[in-house]
């Protein structure tokens, strides 16, 4: 058969005949990870500017209080619900990536999932196993793309997340294999989300979009409203439209034997991820360090990549402390942590954490790898320490384990949202698969009624 | 100055300096005209299927009951209004046509201000300039991008359409030169829609989300929700990532001394443009033809691209009949019209029409421009006739005259909202101008309350 043949049309066939104990207990363990991770994203950017802005803006358009926002006390209708979730998701950039197309696949997908799931009775298994579908498509067909995608200028968690809204979501809905090609079809007229909008709010509308709009595209097909026969392989579809280097084989090959969501990676700290073996080395050196003030000089060795993507030695906001070395190795020396609190604004203008960026020094070495970091502490008396990390935590060879994802979830939820009982939430997400009614997560985490 | 610097800038600022004084009374007129064929077709379309299903799916998302949907019962929040009037204004494939981009401006810009109209009081000047300006901002980034923008596989009403929504609901609302650029960049990153989806209801969900998310654009912005500086013209911005062939001169060349609404067209049939000099033609010769039964033969001799187009004689359904050459002679022939009536179904079905379909016989001619036309009709007993029409009605050269428009807007009304009174209806567009609440139109079209 013809590799571009029907491509859509096979995909909405195994989204359809997914049968939940077809799924890999690695796959529903690594959902569960994704989903926990997305929760506490959630409520971590819940207060933000930029989530707090929109509800505003969207509020009197509000319909009917069908599901619950994260650590808000918004209530709006479903569709409102998904694409104000999928804001508060991303909008620290903390959540999780899809390591093969540097996708954040969960903002954009699970939130309609969540915003179904108080509307309808789901259970747990059935949100996680729509989830990993949703996943496994937004991820097949932002490979199918990619590089050419991105390069021209497409932001793929908004682009491509939205299939994996509208799979998810039709996948939760019941939807027949026709259906579900409508669905993927009223995504792929719908797919947004320019690179050019990163750095400003507006980012947030095409993640925030590419959860409402799939979950729409879901509702659509669901009442029969009819959809392009081939979407993404069709001579306009998504795919030549979007890029000119596409591999079908990405959305069709072995479907049902790898599972995407297995390559899917949580941050440690809420910065670029080549500042991750650097922050994990100078957590280590501050054990040695009998005090910050004795901090002659701070010399970082990375590979040239590092440099070129994070040499910033005068930073004045959070947003560039987040792609700032000397800013990174400066907290996590004074502070013992790389959270949260330590990008905020507040933290980035201190006097003493300015005086320490200025005792950094950034050395390119094409000798080390770029998951890597080498950094020497010089003290005032001459004395010098050397911490060399092959790897740094949250990288393919060094995921976050389970007690580390569960911290960054308790330090997200008292960030955004510290009425939240924490360990509830963590011991709910981790036993998903026996819940009766997923809804139910939801209610966890926002604020009891005034 | 580079012709490529601050693009977007120079556009948010004409849009919001423009003055309604400085409208010249030509454009005011074709804004006019443009209005009442928007409506027109918004009634026309309001029963069809695709709509009624899109009300039926999002109806239980809808907010407070802020504004009318032309021609329905329905009365949701202003977004979901204009997302319902930009899908019937453009589901029968009736509404205008701004010839140098082959785009349909009106039915993804004029909803949002419809929908603000009745929020907010409007004035019916106020409201027609807004829409002059979004025409202006949607028409000129589509030149700026086309033709390589459309051959790729963009469906350009909807994907440069959200620009006018942006751009005139932003006027509308006051916005300031910083707030304009920024909602002309939340556009941006929401651009959308694939030719590819054309041929399905899809099509209607990207002019429906043209039209509502250009005006959240327009409200994310005035709330401050900061967009990108460069949204069209940045590396990775609208232009740059949707073509290769841009020339930024059609978005900031002769601002506000030529006027693309000049350059907006109405269609005199629901059908393909090229059938209009056949259609004039056989309307005229029906005139000297005694009895159908009598026709051995029509002859249609047009450009080649007539033929590659519409040689279809056999044909099953409206929507393959409105480009069919074989289907509009013989309705033209045997009705004395070719209107929405001649496109239905039934009509495509009936005996008589099929066997005069195939009494038609068309032959290519490279002689005969594109926009011309001759007809041949050979009658039993040896006599014929010939019509040469030299360019079609609705075409440049013979634009569709304001009577003949008031006559397409009653048939519109009257096939899809005949409570409507149309003549009233008609006499308060026309008289827009002096309309202190422009709002109060759309409650023209509406069926009394139960």
């Amino acid at each position: 058969m013809d590799s571009t043949h029907a491509v859509t049309d096979r995909l909405a066939e195994f989204i359809v005949d997914s049968r939940w104990q077809d799924i890999p207990q690695s796959v529903r363990r690594e959902a569960i990870r994704s989903i926990l991770n997305f929760v506490g994203c959630a409520l971590g950017g819940s207060q933000d500017e930029a989530v707090g802005l929109a509800a505003g803006v969207l509020t009197p358009y509000f319909g009917p209080a069908q599901a619950g926002v994260f650590g808000r006390r918004e209530r709006p209708d479903a569709l409102h619900a998904a694409f104000l979730n999928a804001v508060s998701a991303n909008v620290l950039e903390y959540d999780d990536t899809h390591l093969p197309t540097v996708m954040h696949p969960a903002a954009p997908i699970a939130p309609g999932l969540f915003a179904l799931a108080e509307q309808r009775r789901v259970s747990g298994s059935e949100l996680l196993h729509a989830f990993i579908l949703g996943v496994e498509a937004a991820c097949r067909i932002g490979e199918a793309v990619m590089p050419i995608h991105y390069r021209r200028g497409w932001h793929i968690t908004a682009s491509c997340g939205i299939f994996g809204a509208a799979a998810a979501a039709g996948k939760l809905l019941g939807l027949d294999r026709r259906q579900m090609l409508w669905a993927l079809g009223h995504a792929a007229t719908q797919s947004a989300g320019l690179v050019e909008s990163l750095g400003s709010m507006s980012k947030s509308i095409g993640v925030g979009n590419a959860a409402r709009n799939g979950l729409a595209a879901a509702l659509f097909a669901e009442a029969g409203f009819t959809g392009a026969e081939q979407p993404i392989e069709g001579r306009y579809g998504f795919a030549p439209v979007t890029s000119d280097s596409i591999g079908y084989d990405s959305i069709t090959g072995k479907l049902g034997e790898s599972w995407e969501i297995l390559a899917n990676a949580y941050k440690p700290y809420p910065c670029g991820v080549v500042l991750f073996p650097v922050i994990d080395a100078c957590l280590e050196l501050r054990r040695r360090l009998p005090s910050a003030e004795q901090i002659a000089q701070v010399v970082v060795r990375g590979h040239p990549l590092m440099r070129e993507r994070a040499d910033r030695p005068s930073v004045e906001t959070g947003r560039e402390a987040k792609v700032s070395i000397q800013h990174s190795v400066a907290v996590a020396l004074l502070d013992g942590a790389a959270g949260l609190a330590q990008y905020a604004d507040r933290r980035v203008a201190d006097p003493a954490v300015r005086a320490l960026r200025a005792k950094v020094a950034v050395e390119e070495d094409a000798g080390v790898p770029v998951e890597s970091a080498i950094v020497i502490l010089r003290l005032a008396d001459g004395s010098s320490f050397t911490e060399h990390v092959r790897e740094g935590r949250g990288t393919p060879g060094r995921p976050m384990r389970d007690d580390e994802l569960d911290d960054k979830v308790r330090e997200l939820a008292a960030f955004g949202a510290p009425f939240v009982d924490a360990p509830v939430l963590i011991a709910a997400i981790r036993s998903i698969e026996e819940e009766r009614d997923a809804g139910r997560i939801v209610g966890l985490t926002v604020p009891a009624p005034r």
